[in-house]
């Protein structure tokens, strides 16, 4: 992983293809330094004006000083030059930011420019940041470091964003919302830095206390999970991953060329890593700017004032959907106290309804006694602007009862009767939703995130040591992809997996001493037939030798092929599949699912992200539809949930030493609920 | 159903409790009708002031000339006396809208005061809006008869809302966004009017294209069924129904004192009127937005226009989620003119990427291409502030454009840097939605609508005429409410369902002469015992005449009954349940679904509101998840879907026919896909 950390906070930058000329890109970057109040050394670069002008420079070699960062804005073909340049420069420049595009997004030419970069990146040991960036921001220490001009308010969110229009888009929305950041970084095209070296950055990053994240791929899995991994329960990162779609990829492809990804593993590394996976940009935004004026909540019992009945059921059916989070008990003592404020008709309960006629004293009493009881909890207050309601005056009491309760935040529901509250609202850094459910799904969201992050996160890191096993060596020396029963009986019962006994047999007479239990089932051993049912390579349910005997017969005719296996017929049990396969990013990954038919229709699986634990394996079983059967429902005994669990993770064990698998399918696992063991039916092992 | 077709044009409305003194509810009332510009005659009404003011009654009787409408505002002990004094006065007053709070809202004292609205409803033949409610606007008129001041302008949809608060909070919204209504009406506590009564009159009325309604409870159900069926089809209806989870209800029960009802079956209802059902406040007031500015969109292929990569990404993610919407498949032709004006490296797919540095003109070519070619889809141009964007000129052509491009909307994303530019869109009537995600699913729910409006509604109102059969009369004469398992037999048979077939006996002895097919099963034929299972009423597998003796000797001391059934048992099939109970509010419904320990995990059912046809049940029956099975999955064989839709009709039959009986369970119907007929094992008809 790279370490940049001088990245971000440069003593010096140089711009390349500074200009004077307004409204010009060079010119933008240099107005926005400056106008951000940065106070380093900053040298503009460009031949142009070199002669002409003394405060520039005709090349980065030229400078002859250190420079901390080159920001450059010049036309792609002459972006990997200037890199040279600099990475040849006395003294030798380290970090770049490629504003310019022109790259991989804009055809095989670009491509070609892109790929050279990466090269110089390598053979200099440089960072460079994009191609096709915004830049990048450090309010802390006043530096712009993009052509967007506005928004460098502290705060403790970083943004990274794959997409340099929405962070322009979140920069302008933020401004207008009194939001501010601990740093805002383009990646652009991910080149050379991608989210996980910035993520890197970012988790040791003092001044960045949450990390919000626009992503289209992700570059390097393991990289992303070595980031992330143990940072999450102390820090909320919030991820919005286009592409989510086939169409939504082919939609990033033709504007960035990134690939498809699987999104299914990218949800399980999601929830692995404890990451609050977000699916819009506005529920993006809204945590953003929830967190900016509250914390993470220590309480999932939420507490609703309210002058309006309507709201305040729409938000109680939002709480009473959700699993995460609850309305607040309210306690007999705290009901007495409100009600000697409230109106006779008004509700102690929780929604507490100060009713429609409520003037702000009643708001502010109502807060007072719940900073006196319930003060660590989310807090939401509604308003509707009636009659007797002065929305100003409430925002000044919610603001001066923020100090006291910290996860405050209010819903002033309207248009042009709120609109001086809302403004007194974002003055004092006070989160204002336009309607509750909103706030709602945020506080639901942090509560499953804090609730995730106090369960052991279970990061194992000790590594397997990987071996060429003999039966691979085998298999691959005759160039065959799949295994064989035996081979692959014998590699599973290394790792304490039981396969269905089975007899093999080319002809009939192989099992003339073999001791066969009908009925019993017929199948073909042999590399070339994948899917045996399709191939006609399977007879069931055979009563005796006589039928046996027809079977091989009739199997041999069909399928062409010279080794068979005999197993006896299983009982009928409740069908599971697990498999194991590689992910191109994220590597192994295993499944399992209820199979047969089900597995189609119901879609009813559960992927495990390696590194595994038995406990951890069997908590995310718990997420499968047919889990309360498998634990025993309604009385019904239950199956044996560790021997899934310990074949899930064996398989894990064998992906993570075994290298050259590929592929691996159990499909089906008869399992049972009356004492009797399960058994694997089939098993395949193909390898890469 | 009421006539209210008077009751929101008046040509003269009295307002009793009118006062003089600024800021009393009857002064606001008055200020806010003639502020509004309604040019009705308007009398006040207030004993306090009738001796020191000309312009001021004693009473409504005092005033002798027409009265449409009065807007009561006084204490909710003295309105009952009011309402009477109008009903009787020459001439008789018809119309009142109560705005006072203090009926059933706030105790037993209130609701006794509300019970005497309802009889002096009935007793004059009166129409009573409220009470605690807002009152109503009629815009057209400029008639403000509410207590809230502001937004008359005219629009095409009405508002219906069961919130007072939410409805003030909406208007108040409105007047920001520059959206108008038809009608608003407030319908308080219900007590004489309801949403079915207004709906019934919003129906027809010619200004009103879409109806949106907030609803706590539904309060006559078929009242609600007949004033929506068959209009549906031609205007949009959207409810928010609040009070969807328990927390949800007990909270509406504490502030308005409704009955909980039955979400499923309000869902159910909805589907069948299709109704758009939104789940919060935001998707409420985001199709609201949209219909104020676009007609419901005539093609379901959705056109994007961007500035930025991301939030297209974002917007064709959410497409591609959808079943409803699509990207629309731009022609060759077209692609082929609007390259001609994009840069080289701008997409011209959908989305068409215009590319950040996207000036006015761009934006204003690509409209004018997609203009000529794609007039009738539903396009949405997004912009994020960019370096070289200027908002505030893309808000102006968009304006110009909109005349050609009826379904065009926008997403200008930012806070500051669009600010300008959204009041341009404003002022000219352009929806402009914070993010793509939301205006997608706006035009989602209006392309489903579409969709299903376009379907036959298949809404038949041809009544039953119920009789008494003599087998519920004999039951009901010896108090029993379950019927024998011979009854059921009977009364089905007349409705052409059949059960499986069985032996009565009491003892082993009347047996002898029968013929009984092994393996069977015995069970009690007892009203007393509705659930054998719990209480070992029933022997399976029994599998000769000698264990059938035992098993009859053991069941009789087990459960102390007389009656028993013996059945043969069936083969092992697919189990589905079928079900018919009456909902207070709308009456007979049908359940079907996966029966078994399934039916409870999976929770796969379909319910089905009469009156039903044979296609309305099958399409129906098409949303079960099991359904592909049922159809014939992957090659297999598919089950008898039209026997299965035949037993629900019936069983719909059966209770229009048979008012007595409460509820039926057919559990389980076993059905097979190797051509044997399903067999109901089991059925109980409950009485009421």
């Amino acid at each position: 992983m790279k370490n940049i950390n001088s990245f971000f906070s440069p003593k010096s930058i140089a711009i390349v293809g500074a200009s004077p000329k307004s409204g010009k890109l060079g010119n933008v970057l240099i107005e926005n330094i400056k106008k951000g109040g940065w106070r380093g050394k900053l040298y503009l670069v460009n031949p142009k004006y070199a002669k002409s002008r003394k405060d520039y420079f005709s090349n980065l070699s030229k400078i002859k000083k250190p420079v901390d960062l080159v920001l450059a804005a010049i036309p792609a073909p002459l972006v990997g030059e200037i890199i040279g340049d600099g990475a040849k420069a006395g003294p030798k420049i380290k970090n770049f930011v490629i504003i310019s595009s022109g790259f991989k997004e804009s055809g095989i030419e670009g491509k070609k420019l892109e790929e050279n970069l990466q090269k110089l990146a390598q053979k200099y040991d440089l960072n460079i940041l994009g191609p096709n960036c915004l830049g990048f921001t450090n309010p802390k220490e006043k530096l712009n470091a993009t052509f967007t001009d506005g928004n460098l308010r502290q705060g403790n969110t970083a943004i990274v964003s794959q997409s340099g229009a929405l962070a322009v888009a979140l920069l302008d929305w933020a401004e207008n919302k009194n939001i501010g950041f601990s740093k805002i970084v383009s990646i652009g095209n991910k080149t050379d830095l991608d989210e996980s070296d910035v993520l890197n950055y970012l988790v040791r990053d003092k001044n960045t206390k949450a990390i919000a994240l626009y992503l289209e791929d992700i570059k390097n899995g393991s990289g992303f999970m070595h980031a992330l991994a143990g940072i999450t329960h102390r820090r909320p990162v919030i991820v919005l991953k286009a592409g989510k779609t086939s169409i939504g990829q082919k939609a990033i492809t033709s504007h960035t060329g990134s690939l498809a990804q699987n999104e299914e593993i990218i949800e399980a590394v999601f929830e692995k890593l404890n990451i609050i996976s977000v699916s819009n940009i506005e529920e993006f935004q809204d945590i953003i700017y929830y967190l900016n004026s509250n914390p993470v909540p220590a309480k999932k019992e939420i507490l609703i004032l309210t002058n309006a009945g309507g709201p305040g059921v729409m938000a109680t059916d939002f709480i009473g959907k959700s699993k995460n989070i609850q309305l607040l008990n309210l306690s007999p003592d705290f009901k007495e106290e409100i009600k000697k404020y409230l109106p006779a008709s008004a509700s102690a309960h929780n929604p507490i309804d100060v009713i429609g006629d409520a003037r702000p004293e009643r708001y502010q009493k109502a807060l007072e006694i719940i900073a006196k009881k319930y003060p660590k909890y989310p807090i939401i207050a509604i308003l509707t602007p009636q009659n007797q309601t002065d929305p100003e005056k409430v925002a000044l009491i919610v603001a001066k009862m923020k100090k006291k309760l910290p996860n405050l935040s209010v819903c002033f529901m309207g248009g042009e009767k709120i609109a001086r509250a809302k403004i007194i609202l974002e003055k004092n850094k006070i989160s204002n939703f336009e309607n509750p459910e909103r706030v709602l799904a945020v506080i639901e969201k942090l509560a499953r995130y804090r609730e995730n992050a106090q369960a052991a996160n279970g990061f194992d890191h000790s590594e397997a040591i990987p071996k060429i096993h003999p039966i691979i060596k085998k298999a691959l020396s005759e160039k065959r992809n799949v295994l064989f029963w035996r081979e692959t009986e014998n590699l599973f019962r290394k790792y304490t997996i039981q396969l269905t006994q089975s007899v093999s047999c080319r002809n009939i007479s192989d099992l003339k001493d073999k001791k066969i239990s009908f009925p019993c089932a017929l199948k073909t051993d042999d590399p070339a037939i994948t899917h045996r049912w399709e191939k006609k390579a399977v007879i069931l349910n055979i009563q005796n030798k006589k039928e046996l005997e027809a079977a091989l017969e009739k199997i041999k005719k069909t399928t062409q092929v010279e080794n068979f296996l005999v197993q006896p017929m299983a009982a009928p049990g409740l069908e599971l599949i697990i498999g194991m396969k590689r992910d191109p990013v994220f590597g192994p990954v295993i499944l399992c699912g209820w199979g047969g038919t089900f597995t189609e229709i119901f879609k009813d699986k559960a992927i495990f992200i390696p590194p595994l634990t038995q406990r951890g394996i069997e908590s995310k079983l718990s997420q499968l539809e047919i889990f309360p059967i498998l634990k025993g429902f309604r009385g019904e005994k239950g199956y044996d949930i560790g021997a899934i669990s310990k074949i899930i993770l064996n398989l894990s064990k064998i992906a993570s030493e075994n290298l050259e698998i590929k592929e691996i399918d159990i499909n089906p696992l008869m399992i049972y609920n009356n004492g009797q063991k399960g058994i694997i039916l089939d098993a395949k092992i193909f390898l890469s």
